[in-house]
C-alpha cells in the first residue's frame, strides 16, 4: 500500500484516463491546481533538444500568477517542432477555460514516447473530465501520481510539515522516474506544491538548490531527457510568509525533492541495488560532484555492484577518468564501511565480508579524495540484464 | 585463421607462458624488439589514477635510442603504489640483460587483474625464454600478439607496406582490447613498429594524430582504464627516411591505427552489432568528437541497438546533452541510410525496413548538426545482457 500524503491547503489533484495510453483503463491525465493564484518556479533539462512542453514551461516561469499543471504520459510531445508547442499552448487553454485563468497561468509537462504528436481530441474530451474530478483529498492527489507513471511501477509521493514563525507549512510533492520502454524515452517529472506563501524569485532559488542536491545527484543511465522538469508551486495558503532565507522551509523542501528523487531510483528498470556514492575532500562540490557521476555511470562499477563483487579498481578508476585532477596517493575507498584502498594502495581485506554486505541490496560507496572540503552524496542503481532486456526490446 | 602479418625490418618478436595467468598454457609475456636503436613515442590514458608501467613508459618517451618493449598480461601492476613502479624497472632491466642495453632503452605495459604485485619470480624465470624465443617470423609475430591478450578472443594485428621515395616502408601493430572479467580491468594496449627512420618528434606527433583518429574514436563501455597505452617504435632499418610532413606515411599510420582500434570493437565483450557514427556539420572536430561520444556511450541507444529497434528519439536526446550547443531545427538523422529525423521533424518512414537493415550486425548513424565544418567518426557496440553476465560474474 502506498503511504498517505496529503496536498498543501489549497490545493486539489486529479488523475484521469483519457485513452493517449494504449490501455485505455490507465490513468494518463494529471492535473493540480491551485484555488488561488501561485508563486511558480521550475527547473528543466539541459538537454539541447526539449520537448514542447519545456519550451512553454521555460517562456511562462517564474511567475507570480500560476493556477494549475497539466501533466500527460504516453506521449512525450518531444521532436514535433511548431505543432508540438502550438499543441502544448493549446492543452495549457483548455485547462484555463475550466478553471477560469488565462492559459499563460497553466503549465504543461508531457511524458511517454517522442516523436508523435498529441491526439488532441482525446486531450479535448477528457480535460474537462479531470477538472470535474478534481479534490483535495489523499485519494485525488494518489490519483494524479499514478496518472504522471509510464513504466514506473509504484506513484512516488513525498510531504513535510514544518512549523514556521506562527503556523504550519506543507510541502508535498510527486514525481514519475526513469524507466524505458523502446520507443519511449525516459522523463523525470515532478510537481511540489506549498501552501506558504512566497515570491517567485525566492521559491526559484530554494527549488535549484534543492534539485541541486537531490534529482540532480541522482542517475539510472546517464541519458538526460527532452523532458525533465521540477515545478514548484507556492500559494499561500496557509497564511506563512517565508522568505528565501528560511533554513527550515528549505531543509524541508530539499527533503521533499530527495525521498522523490530516491524513490525514482528504488523504481528503476531492472534494478537490484540502490547505490549511495559519498565523494569527500574533493577541493568542491563541483568537482565532488563530477567524481560521483563518472563512479555512478560506470558500466563496469554498475556491473560488478550487481554481481556483488567489491570491485574497487573499478570504483577507483572511474573517478580517476571524471576529469578532476587528484593524486592516488590521496585517495581512500570504503564499501559499506570496509576499508578497501588506503592512501593508494590496497588494503588487502578480506573481500568475502564485503560482499556479503552487499548483497543486501544497499550499497555504500565512500571516496576519499584528499584535496578539500567539496563533498557531494551521490545515488544510482546497478545495471542488470534485465536492464538491457527491458531496453532493447522491439516494440514499434 | 588469423590473417599472416609481418614485422617491419629488423624488428623480432616473441610470446611465452610463464605463468601470471592461472592457466599456466596460456601465453603472457610479450617481447617486441628491435635489432638498432629506435625513435619511440607513446600515447597513454587520460586517467588520473595509471598503472606503474604508464609511470615508467612516459618517463623515457619520447627517446631515441629505445630497443624494446616487454608485456604482460594477468596483472595490470596498478594501483600497488611505489613498490609496482620499482617492479616495473626492474622487469625492463632484466630485458635489458638479456638484449644488452639500457634499462631505460625498454618499455613496459602490463594488463590484468588490479591491485595485485607482480610475480617477480616468475618473470625473472620467463624473461630469458621469451627472449631466447625472439624471431623475425610471423609466427613469433602472432605469438606476441597472443601473449597480450586478456579475455579478448582473437589476437589483433595489422600492417600496410607503402613505397615512399626509393623505398618501401612497413608499418605494422598488434593490440589488445577492452574485454572484463570481475575483478579484472580492461586495458587497450598497442605497440606499433615501423623500419622507416623518423625522428622522435616527428613521430610523437605522427602518432598522437593517428591515435585521434583510431583508438580515440573507439568506446566499448566509456571506462578510461588505468594502463591504457600506444607506443610506436621506428628503427630505420628501411634505410627510408620519413619526415613529419609526409602524407603517405601519416595515411598508412593511421589505417594500421584504425584497423586495430575497429578490432577491438568488433571483439568487445558480448557485442553483437559493429556501430559506426558520422556526426558532420559540427562547429569543429572536437564538438563532433563530443556528440559521436555520448551517442556512443549512451545505454539507451546502445540497448536499442542491441533490439534492432531504430529508435532515433534515443540518438537524437543523448546528441542532446553531450554540451555541445545546437538548434534541433538543423539536425538530421539517418540510420543505416534511412532518412528517419529531418531538420527537426520525424520523416515518418516505415520502422520495419530501418530494423532489418540493422539486424544484419552492422549500424551506421548518421547525424547532420548543421552549425559548421566540423566532422568526426566514431565506432562503438551495443549492450546485451551477455556483456552483463560477463562483467558481473563475482570470480573473487
Amino acid at each position: 500500500m502506498a503511504e498517505e500524503h496529503r496536498l498543501p491547503l489549497g490545493f486539489r489533484a486529479a488523475g484521469y484516463a483519457c485513452g493517449i495510453k494504449s490501455d485505455p483503463q490507465k490513468l494518463d491525465l494529471a492535473l493540480f491546481v491551485s484555488e488561488r493564484p501561485c508563486a511558480a518556479a521550475g527547473v528543466f533539462t539541459q538537454n539541447e533538444v526539449v520537448g514542447a512542453p519545456v519550451k512553454v514551461c521555460r517562456e511562462r516561469l517564474p511567475r507570480e500568477t500560476a493556477r494549475g499543471v497539466i501533466i500527460n504520459s504516453g506521449n512525450a510531445n518531444a521532436c514535433t517542432g511548431q505543432t508540438g508547442i502550438d499543441d502544448a499552448v493549446w492543452v495549457t487553454a483548455q485547462v484555463a477555460g475550466q478553471i477560469d485563468c488565462a492559459a499563460e497561468d497553466v503549465l504543461v509537462c508531457s511524458t511517454g514516447v517522442i516523436g508523435h504528436f498529441l491526439p488532441l481530441d482525446k486531450l479535448e474530451a477528457g480535460i474537462p473530465s479531470a477538472a470535474s474530478a478534481l479534490d483535495d483529498g489523499n485519494h485525488a492527489f494518489l490519483a494524479a501520481a499514478r496518472a504522471m507513471m509510464t513504466t514506473d511501477t509504484v506513484p512516488k509521493q513525498a510531504s513535510r510539515t514544518i512549523r514556521i514563525k506562527q503556523g504550519e507549512v506543507t510541502i508535498s510533492g510527486a514525481c514519475k522516474g526513469a524507466a524505458m520502454i523502446a520507443p519511449n524515452m525516459a522523463t523525470m517529472l515532478a510537481v511540489v506544491m506549498t501552501d506558504a506563501r512566497m515570491s517567485p524569485a525566492a521559491l526559484e532559488s530554494a527549488l535549484q538548490q534543492a534539485v541541486d542536491r537531490s534529482f540532480n545527484c541522482i542517475s539510472v543511465d546517464q541519458h538526460t531527457s527532452t523532458s525533465d522538469t521540477v515545478l514548484l508551486l507556492a500559494n499561500g495558503a496557509s497564511g506563512i510568509e517565508v522568505d528565501g532565507g528560511s533554513q527550515e522551509f528549505q531543509q524541508a523542501l530539499e527533503e521533499v525533492c530527495r525521498e522523490l528523487a530516491l524513490q525514482i531510483i528504488r523504481d528503476a528498470e531492472g534494478a537490484e541495488h540502490f547505490v549511495t556514492i559519498d565523494v569527500t575532500g574533493a577541493r568542491n562540490r563541483e568537482e565532488a560532484a563530477r567524481i560521483a557521476r563518472s563512479v555512478a555511470d560506470s558500466p563496469l562499477v554498475k556491473t560488478a555492484i550487481t554481481g556483488n563483487d567489491p570491485n574497487w579498481g573499478r570504483i577507483v578508476s572511474a573517478a580517476g577518468y571524471a576529469g578532476v585532477p587528484f593524486a592516488e596517493e590521496e585517495c581512500s575507498l570504503t564499501i559499506n564501511g570496509h576499508a578497501v584502498y588506503e592512501r593508494g594502495a590496497p588494503t588487502g581485506i578480506e573481500e568475502g565480508p564485503v560482499s556479503a554486505a552487499m548483497q543486501t541490496g544497499d550499497v555504500s560507496i565512500g571516496l576519499v579524495i584528499g584535496r578539500g572540503e567539496g563533498a557531494c552524496r551521490f545515488w544510482t542503481c546497478d545495471l542488470t540484464a534485465e536492464y538491457v532486456r527491458l531496453n532493447s526490446e522491439y516494440t514499434t
